[in-house]
């Protein structure tokens, strides 16, 4: 497919272009704007408003530099101009969860589709959006939402909708992989860690939600929707920080050949309706593809009662990955704008239980002949 | 969500059940019916009919098992019986290139849509089977055709459609790849590799499309269809046979460090509209994920411009695996079966490039620290 000039507004097959607004012009924000507002484009979809508090320092910032927005774009400060205006789909990226829920909603009210990158707001108010959106004949996707561009949400919610799933093991968060990898790699502190990703551009300023599970909690919560069908409050979630773990015991797991990972762990047993589901670090195999997982990596097994284990990795963090993801809910959406989307009958588990000490995690990976022989292991730090 | 009873006409959200035919009962077929017709059911879709050339012995067979599919089955040996039935969707799980081909046709011009596990068909004919499907207003979805139940299709198709691709490598063949991880292991000759993979379900009578690598390479044209947008004649890739490889060659890449599989290899390069693609036996290093693939596993590392490597893996074979994806596809079209699935529009590449002796494939796998420092390497056996 090649790239557009701006300003087509019939792509090759004649379907209509589709005008989309993006609401914040941070890290995710900017990285969309530049995928569908520069030079190339995106065939399809149009670039028509930009939102950010700071709206004019950011479009002056960028005027000098080679990578700089068409000029048809409308900048604006208020989120009302963009709900007024002719955008079929409003991508918000400004993160938190007010107002960003409230003008979610707003946007589905006024008619248009959504697409967002907030795990906080889907695993909080996603059934709610979720059946709005389909009220209103529209669509909200949340792919870059977890797992950056690994397409995890499609793989569980369509791929993998043909299994019944019971389990989903993952690595969630890029800027707590990095630093984990890092303290293995180089005997460093998580001080130390933390600051050489903030360094790469792989961590905020404030990383307490990625160091105390909070980030992992929410995408753990939306993969237990899409994957489980279940409704489950992030903060009934056991989640267990990093924040204490020391050059030492990384040193200890290794002479047992091993290393420490945030794994964002959840089991659903149904005849039961217990759902086991927690984030927490623990000791992984090395030859598991977790410990394999590296910086800013996600990865994810996902067990289903048929195909066993699928997995999936890749760019877990970062604008352009996150960009990936948003761009190809956005293609979906402009593909089929009057598509059908059912809201998912998500229903609350009778049990939520968390984290045992020394848990046994069988089958954590493709089966290599050592694990064949020796099984393996995750425990908990 | 819990299944339904059969004979229920409406799932619990009020929507019409979707009625299904399979054609063809042999393995995938089979599984595909004990999912949707056996005790549970799968909740929003009917088996209402079953084609099969010895149709009426398969039913008998089946009747003392415990296993039995519910009696409100249709079974014919007619095809034409289920054309002219009120199936919403028919499953093409007979192989091979004709009748299939004319059958699925057949199907979408009487108004039906079609899922297939068929990579022949879909290889071959799929830009004219996809252009009718969107003219009849119905759907052809094929992602059981690649990668068993790993989500391949729409890993590529839908959750990377908004990266730029540029290259796919692969283990696309889940019965060769049971060959080569047995003689890696065990020391053992290729025919004896292949009988085991036989002896386990895991291959045919006749194995020598798998073997020759014209499974893979079907599959491989696939994934540059929908990775990206070419249409590729599979007789135009290249393609070697696994079945000369030999023990002492499996022993002399070990004490390099590596091993072997049957990789299929795609790169496209947009400024010259080229593409290099080809289905081999390669070197490659112990610690890469083709290597630590092992059984009838699949695997594929998938790169694009903008969020890197995207990795995905699991069971590339077997009745099981190729149901979890035809279910997953029928489930997506009883959810919206008015979508609009615009027919991709595919362009012929320039120039088709083969294997050169040699080829160096860097960055095979997730970075591990060995591999940062060494590089990777796979070659021509």
């Amino acid at each position: 497919m090649r790239p557009m000039a701006v300003g087509s507004f019939l792509s090759s097959g004649n379907t209509p272009r589709c005008r989309v607004g993006i609401l914040g012009f941070g890290t995710v924000g900017s990285a969309i704007a530049a995928r569908l507002g520069g030079n190339h484009g995106v065939d399809g979809l149009d670039l028509t408003h930009i939102f950010d508090r700071r709206a004019f320092a950011k479009r002056d910032a960028l005027c000098n530099q080679p990578s700089a927005l068409h000029s048809n774009i409308v900048w604006t400060t208020r989120f009302e101009d963009v709900l007024a205006s002719d955008v079929d789909v409003v991508v918000e990226a400004i993160g938190g969860i007010e107002p960003a829920a409230e003008w979610i909603r707003a946007a589905l009210l006024a008619g248009k589709s959504v697409v967002t990158a907030n795990k906080q707001v889907i695993a909080l108010h996603g059934t709610a959006l979720l059946q709005l959106a389909e009220r209103q004949g529209r669509q909200l996707r949340f792919e870059a939402a977890v797992g950056g561009a690994m397409p995890i949400v499609r793989a569980v919610s369509d791929g993998l909708a043909g299994d019944r799933l019971t389990r989903i093991v993952a690595i969630l968060n890029g800027t707590s992989n990095a630093i984990l990898s890092r303290m293995e790699a180089t005997g460093c502190t998580l001080a130390e860690g933390l600051a050489e990703a903030r360094h790469r551009g792989w961590a905020e300023a404030d990383a307490s939600a990625d160091v105390d599970g909070i980030d992992a909690r929410a995408k753990l919560a939306i993969l237990c929707g899409v994957g489980f069908k279940l409704r489950v409050d992030p903060a009934r979630i056991d989640t267990r920080s990093i924040a204490q773990l020391s050059p030492s015991e990384f040193q200890d797991v290794r002479k047992r050949g091993g290393t420490i990972r945030q794994l964002a762990f959840a089991e659903y047993d149904r005849s039961l309706a217990a759902l086991t589901a927690w984030v927490a670090p623990v000791v992984v195999p090395r030859s598991s593809i977790f410990a394999r997982t590296c910086g800013p990596q996600n990865a994810a097994l996902i067990t289903g009662e048929h195909a066993g284990e699928i997995g999936v990795f890749g760019a877990g963090a970062g604008g352009a990955a996150t960009a990936v993801a948003a761009i190809g809910d956005l293609l979906a959406i402009a593909r089929d704008r009057s598509a059908i989307v059912p809201a998912p009958a998500w229903s609350a588990p009778a049990i939520v239980k968390g984290l045992e000490r020394g848990v046994r995690i069988v089958d954590l990976d493709q089966k290599s002949q050592e694990e064949q022989a020796g099984g393996t292991l995750a425990e908990a730090v």
